[in-house]
């Protein structure tokens, strides 16, 4: 028996989330069918992450157990193939980034210590027909400066339940510590990366929301700790939609310190 | 009675191509249905250049006639709200990017002075799922030195017969300029743009899979001359497929000077 763990990238866009939902075409039920027809085993899937329809990932992780008819440093290459419908020079909309084997007691949700999500806004005068499913628009002009003083309320450990949207999973405790939200504008657009140990449902994109409101000069930054410590969902911004956000990585050693100023490699991520 | 000149832009990956035809989802026939709606008359346009499935542009152009109920500069902003489904924070996959009146002989085809395209190359260790609808994707290191001294073979007036794909409108002549061809490097990629009084069926994905046949080692630069004088398709590269290339400008007053070392706009172009 071994435990495989995956690092997934994948477009959103034509996917109706992560999660496994009859009838409808998920990155996990995509994933479970392609692997199964590889291992000739049935594999069921953890993913740390349960992402919204039309969010997309650089680096989802995912487990699954089973004994395998083929070597396990196959399993990528073979899966990526399948996925891109055997065309070397194109990719999927979903692929295999690479596979190792852990413990057997190791879960890819459980084991999480924590993740960064990016979130990608375009600005201008007029939205891309390329960027429409990869970013939020947004015309009206956004100070960056005003954005990146309200980020720096958020960070800390805080009871977040303000930025919580009802219809999630039931939580113990709605207390996260975000270790860092730096907003970076780049040519065409801001981008926000935020690490924290956990997210509540539409966390992000409800401090997207946000953060766009103060940029837009709708919320004052110094408002910001009195919607934090009201929890009450209602004083904080707009949820951003999904399009615009990105599962960057997950955390299994430990969380990076809480830092600034570092510079994201938007280049490699964001260009086509 | 009016001629009306559209400056549109469109990602080709939804549709079945620019030309109208019946029953498939086409840039020309998504275009005319919905300027039919709001301009309350019949409308028949005429696009500078037949582009094939999966072919973007960021300035396709077309012109339509006729008596309009609405005033010429609101069919723009009308039209782009119905194409992106009245959601004013993201982009259809077609957009009007500007509106002209011209004179009633003015012919989008017949009095276009020449085209520039651009085509996308993915080079990498592995391909990404978010350019797979945007660029060809090359495994190979690839030469970007000899293809640029391939390229300036290119450059000039010649019959192109051998980068002619079978299948195309008949023409008169297979005799073309070509004022520009740069192969410029950039992050992740390397961008071809090449100017021309006018292109042959598949000629800009001929050229670019001849350039990469000699980026790879499989074609020498010097064989160009030779190749082109042989005006025998066989002879040239391959066909580099269609989601690579995006019609970027149309010009009607004149063709720009034959000149090289010009920087393209990549950022605005391309990123997301």
């Amino acid at each position: 028996m071994k435990n495989v763990l995956l690092s997934i990238e994948y477009d959103g866009t034509n996917f109706c989330g992560w999660q496994r939902q009859p009838a409808k075409r998920t990155v996990q039920g995509e994933l479970e069918k392609v692997l199964a027809d590889l291992c000739c085993v049935e594999v069921s899937l953890n993913g740390t992450s349960r992402t919204d329809a039309g969010v997309h990932a650089l680096g989802q992780r995912a487990c699954f157990k089973g004994e395998f008819a083929i070597p396990l440093e196959n399993i990528g290459r073979a899966a990526n193939n399948i996925l891109a419908g055997g065309n070397r020079h194109k990719a999927g909309d979903v692929r295999i980034k690479e596979v190792q084997e852990m413990p057997l007691d190791f879960h890819a949700r459980f084991d999480a210590k924590g993740k960064t999500y990016l979130y990608r806004l375009a600005t201008g005068e007029v939205p891309s027909v390329f960027a429409r499913n990869y970013s939020y628009f947004i015309k009206d002009p956004l100070d960056v400066a005003l954005m990146s003083e309200a980020a720096a309320h958020i960070v800390g450990k805080h009871d977040f339940k303000c930025f919580e949207a009802a219809g999630g999973n039931p939580r113990e405790t709605t207390v996260r510590t975000i270790t860092a939200l730096e907003v970076t504008e780049a040519d065409g657009g801001i981008t926000l990366a935020v690490t924290g140990d956990g997210f509540l449902y539409n966390m992000v994109r409800i401090i997207t929301g946000t953060l766009v409101d103060v940029g837009s000069g709708r919320i004052r930054p110094d408002e910001i700790p009195g919607i934090i410590t009201s929890c009450d969902r209602q004083n904080a911004g707009h949820t951003a939609p999904p399009q615009g956000l990105y599962l960057a990585e997950v955390y299994f050693d430990r969380l990076p310190e809480i830092k600034t100023g570092k510079k994201l490699q938007q280049n490699s991520i964001f260009n086509v």
